[in-house]
């Protein structure tokens, strides 16, 4: 179904944030798109508004049933002033598997990349320029329809709004102690914890909150039923190097499917190092560090793109990585992905996708 | 902390639905509890107000993080015209459980309590009388705060809403088919399946849905360890009675502490009738079947009281419980549940809160 997306402009703009100041999720631009869904109608109203609070019924079923799910893209601005997207078709079509487990109705991927285009391009002035600055895109669902029994709503909104941020977790690449968690866990299979469901990182806020007392910044999550196998790392995915090899946990129903996760294995082929998708016991990655075999551990994410852990804290055990270092491979990744993301490098992958600007819809 | 509770009247009153299509959670009343919670001021201003949508920001977190909980339990009027609630207090104790899991700021037990009674005492007329009949009060609280990164909200609203209900499920005790689940499971020891946060019920939909395309009512949950031991059914807590003693799943860390469960356990010690919580796997269940001593199923909640099982489904084979009649128990039990609730039977444990009539708030 094509559908126009309507454009409804607000009389005055924002001031916009000062680029040093911009933090992560802070700042939000002064357009979102919105779409609605009935059930007698299917997803219909496509349009770009002014970025305003939403006004839901108390009985909203997201409030009590938690039916939400989001996705998180960015858009860069080139040195060329080329304003471009990271691969968006993934997040499009993992937000439609997040809808599919959560009995969302399916949504039009194809309109929405292009409200996301529409959208960005409006607000091409909001996307900061520079080193780990980006215009982070956040597209969610949730469930409206105001009833108190326990079903599938009937009425959903969708949005996207936009928020200008500077490197998630601060300016530097500097590694990080990790706390490896043996009481609480994230997901497991059989779950939601393979899609971008709001519940999983509700979930995850206790032993994020314990491990941050006793000094660590993340979470290495291990596997639900076993206690034993790695799973992911704070909210992104994880690899190690171990002796000259990558490996990563393979996806297994419990893990989400990372579209940086994605990326780094394909860049890892390209550049012929070797690398696996496996089931990897924490046993094992201390045993490696033991043989002094590994070398580089990072999580993998939108938000953050690498990120180096320097220490690992499990089971009463400390094991330092790299000497608290990032990691040459980890750099290089690093390196690579950004550089392709902000048109700096050559992208052999075809990874980049270009808004065009949009004037007539101004 | 003592705080008064503002009360801001609505000019108009709305219709009052006929009780025969109440349904359940269909309706609301003309008022709700609001307070609401700052990190720098705490929880602050209580207030009933009239019902209305509330406003939030499009980046409010829980949209995007889930941080939400809430609460289920009704308040019936006698035949002498009492109004009273069922063991409010165990329902304000779980809410801090639920708070403390999902790093949610505490809340003051009585003060929740006393704004709850306030609040039914104005909507007095709004409680149906009769069989299964009752107002549904629903506390919850969400995260507020407009932010982007994963991290505790620092903003929350606590709300409370009326709906006047009937039976939740129809007016009839009628058992239901059952369907054993071996693919999805809804939580896991180590996770958030012990508190009411929203999150749990998003990820119970999907197998509910299926298990209704095949043609049964609800979903039996086994636990995700081993897809071996009984959980809950649908969003009750399950009970077995096996050759005269009642067995109910222990409460592990991923079983709801259900406030119908216990009083069910209190209400057969009372009576002497032996019953016994332990883990309990489907394979016995279907054991004691072979062997003629499954004598009767139920599940319990406050939304439907007792619930009894008629036929359950796993692994293929289907097995009818106590020829798809309710049991004499599980009917015992019923009545004497919702005897007390409505005031027609004795209370010998105290189970019953009073609400006084607040003349002086009107």
């Amino acid at each position: 179904m094509k559908q126009d997306i309507a454009f409804i402009q607000r009389e005055e703009l924002k001031a916009k944030p000062e680029p040093v100041s911009l933090g992560f999720g802070n700042y939000y631009t002064d357009y979102m798109f919105v779409m609605d869904y009935h059930i007698d109608s299917g997803w219909h109203d496509p349009r770009i508004v002014p970025y305003e609070p939403i006004t839901l019924d108390p009985a909203a079923m997201v409030f009590h049933y938690g039916q939400a799910i989001f996705e998180g893209l960015k858009a860069y601005k080139t040195a060329d002033g080329t304003i471009q997207l990271f691969r968006p078709e993934k997040n499009m079509n993992r937000l439609n598997e997040s809808c599919a487990r959560l009995c969302i109705p399916q949504i039009d991927e194809q309109l929405l990349l292009n409200a996301i285009k529409q959208l960005v391009s409006i607000e091409k002035d909001w996307i900061p320029e520079g080193e780990g600055m980006s215009l982070y895109i956040r597209p969610f669902i949730l469930a409206t329809e105001p009833h108190l029994g326990v079903r599938p709503s009937h009425q959903y909104k969708l949005l996207v709004i936009l928020s200008p941020s500077g490197a998630y977790y601060g300016s530097q690449l500097s590694p990080v102690k990790i706390h490896v968690e043996e009481h609480y866990v994230r997901a497991v299979i059989g779950g939601v914890g393979h899609v971008k469901t709001s519940g999983n990182y509700a979930a995850s806020l206790k032993a994020q909150e314990e491990a941050e007392e006793k000094g660590y910044a993340q979470i290495l999550w291990l596997d639900a039923k076993e206690n034993k196998y790695v799973e992911e790392v704070g909210s992104m995915n994880i690899f190690f190097k171990i002796n000259g090899e990558v490996v990563t946990p393979k996806l297994n129903g419990s893990i989400l499917p990372g579209v940086t996760r994605d990326s780094v294995i394909q860049l890892l082929k390209h550049w012929e190092v070797p690398v696996r998708e496996a089931r990897i016991s924490i046993e094992d990655i201390f045993a490696a560090h033991e043989r002094g075999e590994l070398e580089e551990v990072f999580g993998s994410g939108t938000a953050a793109v690498i990120s180096p852990v320097g220490e690992l804290n499990w089971n009463g055990k400390s094991i330092v990585i790299n000497e608290q270092q990032i990691g040459q491979l980890s750099q290089r990744i690093y390196d690579a992905i950004t550089g392709i993301q902000l048109g700096k490098v050559e992208d052999p992958f075809d990874w980049t996708v270009k808004v065009d600007r949009v004037e007539s819809v101004l």
